[in-house]
């Protein structure tokens, strides 16, 4: 009998980096999971491709794909519409692959109803001040959004209760490597092996 | 205020290659754990130096140590006590620091009550016939002894229940990577880091 693949979900605040590790993850060869693209109504930005960073949707196609169920999980966010098509995660996880998705923390929680035996991941800034500097140095923002913004970060780092892990990110690298080795230290969780090792004693 | 280090034991059948296992991890310079060395009366095997591998103790200075309460942690196995003394997990975890323990499936029922809160790692065998391929291999044993084994393997494959993650020892370098990601994984817990970001709420 094929076993299901893992359900992973990466999601924190706005400005905290999620796209950035994402985006480490799934350079490094060893890395063992899918990816599942999302798809979003806002703008690309300078280099993201279509169906690669997102599948880049209108607000009448998103709307469209909300009303006949095609989506995980969606959430609007600074105005636009961000979800998970849920087709390619239940295949993907139905053969027995891991499958990966960085998601807005309005999204996560969704996601959290229908698969509660996923494994939610939190990627929290070093300190909220660094959160800032970050949004600051973006550059492209007022200062009314960056104060609304760091309003955000508060109530969302109170989110963090929902989820099972909390990788702080500090550099890239390092945080890319916590998540991967929470998904290894998961896979030897003894209530998801323990059945196998009951088969082996019975086949004896 | 100083964090307390986890507490990690590895554990499994006799045979297993807990041992092997606990050389490999401590020989990689990144191993950011402390061996707590345990106590034996059973005789050195070639190569193995007291206070390294084992302290090495008579029968009567055994039970002195039981008397005394010195010992987090004691086992009788085939005609030989094994024990952790208990002093130096203490002092080790107070500074902040993780300490790794290698024993015997009774003693890691002993320590789950007394640290119920510690990482408690079952090191599995990839089929219950490997495992008896090598005790046999190993040489020295009859086969009575060999039998008995084989169902000392089987009742503590079952009592995988107590632990929380389950290694299997297909190749010693996978099982030790595997204990490391564990530990990672576990530092990242919620539960263990929810209170450094609330504190960081308050502050500013």
């Amino acid at each position: 009998m094929q076993e299901k693949g893992l359900l992973i979900v990466l999601s924190g605040p706005s400005g905290v980096g999620k796209g950035t590790v994402r985006k480490e993850l799934f350079s490094q060869h060893d890395t063992a999971f899918e990816y599942s693209v999302s798809a979003t109504t806002r703008l690309p930005r300078e280099g993201e491709q279509n169906g690669v960073d997102y599948f880049f949707k209108t607000r009448e196609e998103f709307e469209e794909m909300i009303r006949e169920d095609q989506l995980l999980e969606y959430a609007e966010f600074v105005g636009n519409y961000y979800g998970t098509p849920v087709e390619y995660v239940r295949e993907t996880l139905d053969a027995g692959r891991d499958v990966f998705l960085e998601i807005e923390v309005q999204g996560a929680s969704q996601v959290r109803n229908k698969f509660p035996d996923g494994l939610f991941i939190f990627l929290a800034p070093p300190s909220l001040s660094e959160l800032e500097n970050r949004i600051v140095t973006r550059g492209t923002e007022t200062e009314d959004i960056i104060k609304g913004r760091m309003k955000a970060a508060r109530e969302e780092i109170e989110m963090m209760e929902l989820y099972d892990y909390v990788v702080e990110n500090d550099h890239v690298e390092n945080a890319a490597d916590r998540v991967k080795s929470i998904v290894v230290a998961e896979h030897c969780r003894r209530e998801r092996v323990q059945h196998r090792y009951k088969k082996m004693l019975e086949v004896e």
